[in-house]
């Protein structure tokens, strides 16, 4: 049972969080920080927190545990913010969608307080945010990340742990290195794909009977390009080294499918598509397993 | 009304087809021909064709209206079949995916006969495949995208039009070359993209924790690489040259996009991002409009 927990970010992933936990009855008091008094207000009447905080000091004061729930790229700053009034008894967590950058900026900013920070990364999302996209059920038996700092104390770690369980997630643990590199691959680079193919449609002079006729799964392939500008401005920057070098590694892919295309090679072309068609299948039916196991073994 | 429709191809497309005609009342006998057996006796058993046909004479001879829905590089032989049993007053359609090379392909194989020919294509599909796989529902609201010939009589496009509205379809008319520089664009590169993207992850050393953390974007991003793969290597080459154009179109975009995110440039980055956003959201709102106002114009 958590005392007080404080959200710097009420948006979609800190909002749904609070929601979370506050059905599960896992918290007593919920306060938000953020940017914009307007938002924090939103969020109140929402029932997502119980009220704003325009002083980080109160915030932290007394708080068992602080989410940071903003674009990667303001985590530094939040942290260097709360570090002067962290108290022991306190820890830090985050949601950031990369963690080596996050790691370091804690680092920075905490200092020799860096033990109280577990970094974390929940994996859900909507193309919506804002306290009005927060749902209560964003992140049941989706996967919660942790990428243990070697100074985090076992009990730090379970307790952020255990928030996320009262959300209906499962734990898991990589390496900061390891977390990167695996998101640059299935998520960083298809949310630059689609950006990239609307963008490129969007600028042609027929865009518009392009558009007219693009159907679902033109609708499905570029959903995520539907995603916060700013947000994945930032998970860009923050992850560069692991995203250039899984784009070089599509880049070959699709220069190497450009040169059989160009050259009508019918069957390696095929071979392609029926590899891929066969490993998603065998992706989708292994989720689904374990997604069925885990509703089950929640019952 | 028409007496008797005969199917090339009873999978989803042909056979999604004939549920929505014989739930409108639209036809008295529905024949399939194919090259399984199988295929069409479970056809038959799921109420989708009337009677399977091996003699295509029999199945040409009395039909109002043929519908070839085969992968598009079967196209040419199926027409070769169909040829010299066509008698006037026999309409022959498809559904092919790309126009161009059908249009081709029809032109050899039927000769003089060609002016019976009206090519079209249903802007609808699933990720399954055969029979099973057909639904009463997929044209409901879809547009069926017609590239007449200068050779067709507006009756003989009126038919092939009048038997997609009968399956809830909006007629949409393009020239062979406008259609299939535009699926290019919207679909047939996407799906190339999938395809590409899913077969670089599982040839990566890797490949099992890249596909543990891939999550709801990535499902979406790459839904349409469940597609047959058959069918898709047909469309790639159908469409080869306008394909190839996009690809290379799509390639620069990635180049710049690449160069950007080398020297950090967040502001660049984020401009493409949110103008593809943008755009994005712009086609959604028009598409949910459009489709509000066709399910009220039906009632």
């Amino acid at each position: 049972m958590f005392k007080k927990i404080s959200i710097f970010g009420v948006g979609l992933i800190g909002g749904s969080f609070a929601l979370a936990l506050k059905r599960a009855g896992a918290v007593n008091e919920v306060v938000g920080v953020g940017r914009r008094m307007e938002t924090l207000e939103r969020a109140r009447q929402l029932g997502i927190i119980d009220h704003a905080c325009s002083s980080v000091e109160d915030a932290v004061s007394g708080a068992d545990l602080i989410l940071v729930a903003a674009p990667v790229a303001q985590t530094e700053t939040i942290l260097a913010s709360i570090a002067p009034h962290l108290r022991p008894g306190t820890v830090v967590t985050d949601a950031g969608s990369t963690k080596s950058d996050v790691v370091e900026a804690a680092r920075m900013a905490l200092g020799p307080k860096i033990a109280q920070f577990v970094p974390g990364h929940p994996i859900a999302g909507r193309e919506q945010n804002g306290p009005d996209a927060a749902i209560v059920d964003l992140y049941a038996g989706k996967k919660a990340v942790l990428t243990p700092l070697p100074e985090n104390s076992a009990e730090d770690v379970e307790k952020v742990a255990s928030a996320w369980k009262h959300c209906g997630a499962i734990i898991h643990r990589l390496s900061a290195e390891e977390h990167d590199k695996v998101f640059a691959a299935v998520s960083h680079l298809p949310h630059l794909l689609a950006y990239a193919l609307v963008d490129d449609i969007a600028h042609k002079p027929h865009a518009g009977l392009l558009f007219q006729y693009a159907a679902s799964g033109f609708r499905d392939f570029t959903r995520i390009a539907g995603s916060s500008p700013e947000m994945w401005r930032d998970i860009t920057l923050a992850n560069q080294p692991a995203l250039l070098s899984e784009l070089d590694s599509y880049l070959e892919q699709l220069a190497s499918l450009r040169a059989l295309l160009a050259e009508r090679n019918g069957s390696a072309i095929e071979a392609i598509y029926a590899n891929a068609q066969r490993a998603r299948h065998q992706w989708i039916t292994t989720i689904e397993a374990a997604e069925k196991q885990n509703t089950q073994g929640g019952d």
